[in-house]
C-alpha cells in the first residue's frame, strides 16, 4: 500500500478541487503542516491576521470555486470565526485547516498555550459546529483519508465552509494514499428527470401565460455557480431582467433587457413599478434578508414567484424537489427548442442617475454613476457593506466583469480582506478576470487595513477607492447622525501604501473633492496604471445613495419598535 | 416605582463597579445603546475593530479591576471571541455587551443581516457559552435588572468574562431602577475561620521547619488582585522570592530577597538550582501551563508545594477549601504577630545578563537588560507573546511599575490592542501608573496595528518598542528557521504614526541597530518625552533570549513526537 503524509493527502485533495493558493497565519501547532503546502504544489499566501485570511479565502472561494486557509488552534481560529460565519451565511466553499496541539498533549490533558487552561481541547470544535457544515479532528491516521474526503465533499456539495483539525504530531504521519487516485465526486445528485420535465413544462406555461413576466437574478445564483446559465437564460428568454443587491454583478447589463436593481423601498420608482406590477417572476437564488429586500419592503406576491435554489425550487409557494443547476439547464433547453414569444422591451432607464452634471462638490450619486465609466471588462469588483454595496447598484458593470458584496453577513472590513483573495485568484487566471477593484468606506477599511501589506508584497495591484466621509455614514443615517461614536480616526491615505509596503510601487490620487476632479481622473486613465492604486474621494458625512437613505430610515424604524415581549 | 432605561441600568452598574470607559465598535443594532454611554457618565472609547476592543478591555480590566466593551451581534461579536477567550483563560473580569436585533425581529424569525440567514438568533450565545462564565439575553424587561445583576456579579466573583445581549428595541425600555440603590455584592464568600486558622498554622509550621523555604509569585496572584498581599508577604517574610513568566512584574524586585524568574528549563542556572533545591515552596497563584513552565520542565516536587488559588489552596497535593485572598491576609497577620526567623539571603544575581558590554550589533540579551535602565516607577508595561514576553523576564521592573503578558492564551496581536486599554486606565488614574509601554515584535504588531490610531487620537502617549527581526522569530526557533511562511511584510515604522494619526504629535527613534545606539537613546531620555513614541530596534532573525532558545527547542520536541493514537 502506497503511503503519503497526512497533510500531504489533504493538500493533494485541495489541488484536485482547483485550489492553487492557501491563505493563513503561521502558528507553532501548524508549522509542520506548512512545510507541506509548497511541497505539494500549492502557494502559501500568509496574511497579517486570521480575519484577513478568512476574508481572503472567502473571495478566493467565490471567484475560484473553492478555497483553503490555515490558522492555529485557539486564538488563531477564533479570530477567523467571523469570516467563517460569513462564508456559511453566503454559501462560500472554504476549508478552515487548524493546527491542533499534538494528540499526545491532548490525551494527557496538558495545560497547553492557546487553550482555556483546563486541559480540554474540544471547545473550538464545538463552537465551530454552529458555522460549518462538516468538520473532523484528524487524530486517527487510519480513518483520516475517509474523514478528509467526507468533509471536503460536504464543502463542495453544500457550498459552505468546513473545518479540519490536524494535530501537530500527525502532520507528517504516513497514511494510505489509495483514495487519491479517484477525484472526489462533488457533482450534485441527479434529480428525478420526470419531475424535471413536468416542472419545466409548468414554469414554461407560467411564462407563456403571463402578460408581463420578468427574470430576477438574486444572490444565490452565483453562490450556486449558475451565473453562466443565468446569462444564457437572460439572453435566450429576452425577459426583462433585474438583480437584487446581492445579485448585482451577475446579470448581463449590456443586453437591452437589463432592467436595473430591485430593492423594495430602496428602488428607483420606474424600476419598482415594473417589478411590482409583473404578473410572473422567475427568481433565481432568492435571499429574502432585510438588507437584500430593503428591510422587507419588497412587494411581489408569493403566488407570482418561481424561485430556484440549490436543492429545491418553489412554485407559487409549493416546494419542488428540483435543483437550480439542473432545472435551469432543462429550462434553457426547453426555450432553445421552442423560443419564447418576443418579450416586452425595457423602456425605462436602468440607471436613472446616469447623466448628472459634473459640477460642485463630489456627491454619492455622482460617484456611483461616474464609476460606470471606470469599470472595464475583466474587472472583479468588491463593494464593502454600507454605502458602497448600496451605491454600486447604480453603477454599470460591463460584460466580463464581476461584482459582489457580503449582503447578508455584512461584516465591515470584509471587502478589504477579500480583495486579497480575489486578486490572488485573478493572478492565477480564475474566470479570466484581469483587475481587482475594492470600493470601501474608510471606517470599514480600518478594520482590516493590514491586508494592504499583502496586496503590495504579493504584487496584486488592486485599485482601491476609499470613500472618506469622516466616520460610519450608514450608521449615522440609521441612528446617531452627529454622535461621536460614529466618528473614526483620520488617517493619511496618501501615505498609507508607503507605510504598509515601502518597497513596492504604488500610486495615490486625491483627495478627490469635486465631481469634475473625479471625471478628469477617470478620463485620464491614471488610476488604471499597472501598480497598486489608491483613489481617495471625500464625501459629506451625511451624503449617501438614495437607496441607503430609504433603507436606513426603514432599519431605524424596524429596530426601535417598542415591542413588549410576550405582547 | 422609579424607572430607568434598560441600558442605562446596565451602565449605572458598570460605573458602580469602577468602570469609567467603554470600548467597542458601533453597529446598527447597538446604536440606541451607545446613546446611553455618555448620558450615564461613562466615556465611549470606540476602536477600529472588535478584536482591538476586546484586547483593550482585557488590559483595562487587568489594570482597573473590571472592563466593558460593546459590539454588534454576529460579525462584531465573533470578531471579538479570540479576545474574550483570552480574558477567560487569564481571569480577566470583562463584560461583552452585544447589540442584538430587536425582540420583534427575533420572534418573527426574520432573515436579518449579521445572522446566518436562517431566522435563528441563538448561535452566538451558544458559541460564547464556551468562553464566558455567565450570560443573558435581556429580552424580558421584567427580569432584566436581576439578570444584569447576576451576570455582573459572576464576572466579579469568578474574575472572568461575561456576555450580555441587549435587543435593539429594548435599549431604551423602562425597567425598575430599585436594585441600583444597593451596590452589587462582589466580595468572595467568607471561609470557615477555624479551617483558616488551622491552615495558616500548618503553612507556618512548614515554613518554620524548612531549611530553604522560598516564595514564588505566579500569574494568578495578580489575576486575583492579591498583589498588595504578595508584596507584603515578600517584605515581611524575607523569603527568597521568585516569579514565573506569567507572574513577572508582580514581585518587588527592589527588595534584597528578589531572586529572579523561574521557568523550568528556561531558567538561568544559578536561579534554577536555588528553586529546585528548595525544601518548601509557598506558591501564589500557580498556573502550570506549557509556556509558564517551559514546556513542563519545572522540577519541584508536589509535596514541597503549598499553592494558593482564588477558591482553594493545595498543601502537598491535598486540596483545602481556603481562598487565596483570605488565607494570604491571615498568613500575613500570623507573621506580623510572630516574625519568621531571618531568611537566607539572596546570594545569586537575579539578572545574570545585567552587565553585557555595549558593543556590536544589537542583541536580544543586551536589549532586555538595557530596558532595565529604561523602565521607571509608574510604568505599566505589556510584553507581546513571543520573544518579548520571554525576554522581559530578564529586565528589572522598578517598584511602582507593573508588567504583564498573555502567557496562556498567547494570542499574538494582543499586546498592541491591550496597550490602548492600559493607557486609558492609566489616564483615569488606575493604580497610580503614569505611562504605558508596549514591547512587541513587528509580526505581532501587524495583527492589530490599527490600534495605533486610537493611541494617537485619544492622546494616550504610549512608548512602543518594535522588535523588527524580519518575521515570526519564535516560530522560526520552534520550526522552519528559514521558511518563507515565517516571513512577514516589511513596513515603514518611521512613517506609521503619520499614517494612522497625522494630526497628532509623535516621535520615531531608530532603527536602532547597535547596542551602543540603544544605550545612547535610553540615556538621552528622548524616547520618554511626553507624546506618542516609537522605538524600532533591528534584531537578527534568529537571535532570541536564552530562555526562548531553550523553550523553543522543547516545544518543537513536544509537538513532533510521533504518537500513534491509541498506543
Amino acid at each position: 500500500m502506497s503511503e503519503i503524509k497526512l497533510d500531504a493527502y489533504l493538500f493533494c485533495r485541495l489541488k484536485q478541487l482547483g485550489i492553487q493558493s492557501v491563505f493563513g497565519v503561521p502558528g507553532d501547532y501548524e508549522l509542520a503542516l506548512l512545510d507541506l503546502v509548497a511541497e505539494n504544489g500549492l502557494t502559501w499566501r500568509g496574511n497579517p491576521n486570521e480575519l484577513v485570511a478568512s476574508y481572503a479565502a472567502d473571495a478566493y472561494g467565490r471567484v475560484n470555486g473553492a478555497a483553503a486557509f490555515v490558522s492555529t488552534f485557539g486564538p488563531g481560529e477564533l479570530s477567523a470565526y467571523c469570516g467563517v460565519a460569513g462564508q456559511y451565511t453566503e454559501y462560500v466553499p472554504a476549508v478552515h485547516i487548524i493546527g491542533y496541539p499534538g494528540v499526545s498533549a491532548m490525551k494527557a490533558g496538558a495545560i497547553m498555550h492557546h487553550t482555556l487552561g483546563d486541559g480540554k481541547f474540544t471547545f473550538c470544535h464545538e463552537m465551530t459546529k454552529h458555522i460549518t457544515v462538516a468538520s473532523a479532528i484528524l487524530d486517527d491516521p487510519a480513518s483520516a483519508p475517509a474523514a478528509i474526503d467526507k468533509v471536503l465533499t460536504a464543502m463542495m456539495i453544500e457550498s459552505r465552509p468546513v473545518y479540519l483539525g490536524v494535530p501537530a504530531d500527525l502532520a507528517h504521519y504516513p497514511i494510505s494514499s489509495k483514495n487519491l487516485q479517484t477525484p472526489l465526486n462533488v457533482t450534485l445528485p441527479p434529480d428525478d428527470t420526470e419531475v424535471t420535465e413536468a416542472t419545466v413544462k409548468e414554469i414554461r406555461s407560467l411564462i407563456d401565460n403571463a402578460k408581463s413576466p420578468i427574470l430576477v437574478i438574486d444572490g444565490c445564483t452565483h453562490r450556486n455557480r449558475c451565473v453562466e446559465e443565468a446569462h444564457e437564460l437572460q439572453t435566450l428568454s429576452g425577459l426583462p431582467t433585474f438583480v437584487t443587491s446581492m445579485g448585482k454583478g451577475t446579470a448581463l447589463e449590456d443586453l437591452p433587457n437589463y432592467g436595473g436593481v430591485y430593492a423594495g423601498a430602496g428602488t428607483h420608482a420606474a424600476i419598482k413599478d415594473v417589478v411590482e406590477s409583473a404578473d410572473f417572476v422567475l427568481w433565481l437564488g432568492r435571499y429574502g434578508s432585510d438588507f437584500n429586500t430593503s428591510e422587507f419592503t419588497m412587494n411581489v406576491a408569493e403566488d407570482k414567484i418561481v424561485d430556484l435554489q440549490r436543492f429545491y425550487a418553489t412554485i407559487a409557494g409549493r416546494k419542488v424537489d428540483q435543483k437550480m443547476e439542473y432545472l435551469l439547464k432543462a429550462l434553457i433547453e426547453n426555450i432553445q427548442a421552442k423560443p419564447l414569444a418576443q418579450a416586452k422591451q425595457v423602456t425605462w432607464e436602468p440607471y436613472p442617475l446616469r447623466n448628472l452634471p459634473a459640477v460642485g462638490p463630489l456627491t454619492q450619486d455622482f460617484l456611483w454613476n461616474a464609476l460606470s465609466k471606470f469599470f472595464q471588462p475583466g474587472d472583479c469588483i468588491i463593494g464593502e457593506t454600507g454605502t458602497s454595496a448600496f451605491g454600486l447598484g447604480d453603477s454599470y458593470m460591463p460584460k466580463g466583469s464581476f461584482y459582489f458584496n457580503q449582503t447578508i453577513w455584512g461584516s465591515i472590513g470584509y471587502a478589504t480582506g477579500a480583495i486579497v483573495g480575489a486578486c490572488q485568484a485573478i493572478k492565477e487566471g480564475s474566470g479570466g478576470f484581469k483587475r481587482g477593484i475594492l470600493v470601501t468606506g474608510e471606517g470599514s477599511l480600518h478594520l482590516t487595513a493590514q491586508a494592504i501589506a499583502d496586496l503590495l508584497r504579493y504584487d496584486l495591484k488592486p485599485i482601491i477607492f476609499i470613500l472618506n466621509n469622516g466616520g460610519y455614514t450608514v450608521e449615522r443615517l440609521i441612528h446617531g447622525k452627529t454622535e461621536s461614536y460614529n466618528d473614526v480616526a483620520q488617517w493619511d491615505y496618501a501615505n498609507m501604501a508607503k507605510t504598509f509596503g515601502p518597497a513596492f510601487p504604488s500610486k495615490y490620487h486625491g483627495p478627490i473633492k469635486t465631481n469634475e476632479e473625479l471625471v478628469k481622473l477617470i478620463e485620464s486613465g491614471a488610476a488604471r496604471e499597472d501598480c497598486f492604486q489608491v483613489v481617495e474621494v471625500t464625501l459629506a458625512p451625511l451624503d449617501a445613495p438614495k437607496s441607503v437613505l430609504l433603507t436606513g430610515a426603514a432599519i431605524d424604524e424596524f429596530n426601535k419598535q417598542k415591542t413588549l415581549p410576550g405582547a
